[in-house]
């Protein structure tokens, strides 16, 4: 490994992810930035998004107060008064759309090794939600549940609790059939336990809170946005290592799949975003379903999700069914990877620690790509998930970014070499 | 399948376990029993108990009240003054030692298909515990607060909720890497969620519930207790389908191996107790392991515990530590079984129901007798759990159940020929 890989991956090796907060998005949007939203992926323009991105942005701007109807929130945006920035450009992830306006509640996750913060928004559940485009009236509703009843209650068990220790449950729930993406059940139950645990002692859950505990300990997907935020709290502090090819970002708009490296903190390098291939829910057909979008393939660089479906049995279906491609996509993704990460292991493949740390020049030189898990979207407004699988990401962006890399090299070095030259 | 089997596998396949109170376990010891105390496994000599159980006795008789030291205690015993009986008479189930006394706080699991109830005592939790033959101040202790504290609150939650289906939650916990017998944790989750729940609900939950929650939330075998009792209570269906040789009962004692069959209730067939197989804890033994013990494997007559452990894959260690070799065993199993459970799936092998209803007679016919997974205990009083693994049971008692049943078939063909004879 290289020195800087090596030093980049020292820093992944020791992120501490601790769940401190839950807070409306505002610290991620200084003043000043007007009617903004922030979205998933690299950089897109307002022609190239898609419909079920639409659909999210006319959700959250009625929720903001922006609007108060679908149709004129979207005239907002196509003239220009609602601007748009990828939520990573601001230490912010979001899965599929990935819409976020400064009063949308998040997750904070401080990665304690490396005083780094990262955010996602809180999950709505399953159903019809903003975040797969959907913006009727109950999902509207949903949104400002989550805001003014979910929001301030978690809020004040995490602080209560001094913040929650995330590797511990992390690696809890991968020894229950988690992979930590698609399926994030077992790491919401413990979720769950930690903060009703907490909660009871500290006298905070009278029991006008029991609909919002049930709503998070009977979701099997609430945990995945903390998960979310804990691995771009992790990978954040990877960002700036010169010459590093770890791949600090991956993430999709529905138009684009985007990816960073820790030696070019701040530059996207992208290409048109990949099929999801896996299971659709009838009567939805294959040509309905919006490309990859979403940040959540963050975890991917942390070496969960599709690399660690090979310990989820529940979901080998959406890659085709059986332990023997879990196994496959497992080994290849160590092929591509610069360690394994023993805090987080896999009993079904003994014990093995998760493969984490892609290094794009692996990628750019090989054969494999990252495989990354992905929910699966209708592409128009207004309709929502139609299913869920996996996508297997481009090579170009690797190859640009690795590109980037040495040209960034021979530049420094350059500098390095005339030093008089900077006189 | 024989025409006996399979009604006795529908009654198996219509069971629905109901977890609906945490009482004293006097319900099971009728007025007059004086000072009696229930057993795991099949009938025992006072001479033939191993040194554990005379240690779990004489926690459970000073707890009791019934002596004040352990030497009082075990020479009630010695002088005949503490009588003994097999819990399994009296539809309790306990594990290891499974000493259980009218105080013992029981879980109350009533099959709702068949009108059966059975119990099991709480779980003390891990460490120094009275069902590994432990008697030390602090076990008594933790024996008490079980009792004073902790049950009253469950049968409080319990009641309040009108009890809790328990299929659905053994069939989420299979689906998140529990076989549960050696490994309930994700069953003890989805207890301590639903519990927790209707606590808050409720309102049952003040600051001061909080040790006793999170004593059940942060422990990861407090379930067991749970599932022995849902699967007595399933298999008690079974008992008395005259020709039945479906297995209802598998025990140990430490001394013996016994099985029940369904069409001779209230028979034992017993062999010497097998050996423990599987992962000893520094520093002991091999030669300081009790034999097999415990009512656990009642789990196993139903599909769980070893017959499941292909998804468990934390606990593949105690088998040898791969998927390979508990592929094997669940693939041996379901040759020694009558139907597949489809109610509880297993994912990592294809969603395969599990391996449900041993046939005494494919078992006394063939090569393979049940792989059970067990505690292991040391063979002394006072020492407690040295490990965990596995038991391979002896064939002879099944052998032996199968005659039984033919020489009774044979009466009972005498007497429907001989109709005169009983008049």
């Amino acid at each position: 490994m290289s020195a800087p890989n090596a030093a980049a991956m020292e820093r992944l090796a020791a992120a501490e992810p601790v769940l401190v907060d839950v807070v409306p998005a505002r610290a991620a949007f200084p003043e000043g930035d007007g009617m903004l939203l922030l979205h998933s992926g690299p950089p897109i323009a307002v022609a190239d998004l898609p419909g079920c991105t639409r659909g999210a942005i006319a959700a959250i701007a009625i929720d903001e107060g922006w609007a108060d109807s679908p149709e004129a929130a979207l005239a907002l945006l196509d003239a220009g008064d609602i601007a748009l920035a990828p939520g990573h450009d601001r230490g912010v992830v979001a899965p599929v759309c990935g819409v976020v306006g400064p009063s949308s509640p998040v997750f904070v996750v401080r990665n304690e090794a490396a005083d780094k913060v990262a955010y996602c928004p809180l999950n709505e559940g399953r159903g019809a939600v903003a975040r797969y485009g959907v913006y009727e009236p109950r999902v509207l509703e949903q949104l400002r549940w989550l805001r003014t009843d979910l929001a301030p209650l978690l809020g004040r068990l995490l602080r209560s609790a001094g913040g929650l220790a995330l590797v511990p449950l992390l690696s809890e729930a991968l020894h229950m059939g988690d992979d930590l993406h698609n399926r994030t059940k077992a790491f919401t139950a413990a979720l769950y336990r930690e903060l009703s645990l907490r909660g009871t002692a500290a006298g905070l859950l009278p029991a006008t809170t029991a609909p919002a505990l049930e709503f998070v300990a009977r979701s099997d997907v609430f945990g995945v946005a903390a998960v979310m935020a804990a691995c771009k709290a992790m990978l954040l502090a990877l960002e700036g290592v010169p010459g590093s090819s770890v791949v600090t970002t991956m993430a999709q708009n529905g138009h684009e799949f985007g990816i960073r490296v820790a030696g070019l903190p701040g530059r996207w390098f992208t290409a048109p975003a990949p099929r999801v291939e896996g299971v659709i829910q009838p009567p939805w057909k294959d040509d309905e379903a919006a490309l990859g979008i979403g940040d959540s393939v963050i975890t991917e660089c942390v070496g969960f999700g599709g690399f660690a479906t090979v310990g989820a049995p529940a979901i080998y279906r959406y890659i085709g069914g059986d332990i023997g491609r879990a196994r496959e996509i497992a080994e290849a993704m160590y092929g591509i990877t610069l360690a394994e990460d023993r805090r987080f292991a896999i009993p079904v493949i003994g014990y093995r620690g998760v493969a984490s740390g892609i290094d794009a020049a692996l990628v750019a030189a090989g054969e494999v790509t990252p495989i990354a898990n992905a929910g699966m979207s209708h592409k128009d407004a207004g309709v929502g998930q139609i299913g869920a699988g996996y996508v297997v990401t481009p090579r170009q962006p690797f190859a640009d970014a690795v590109a980037a890399l040495e040209a960034a090299g021979r530049s420094a070095g350059r500098l390095a070499e005339e030093p008089s030259a900077r006189t």
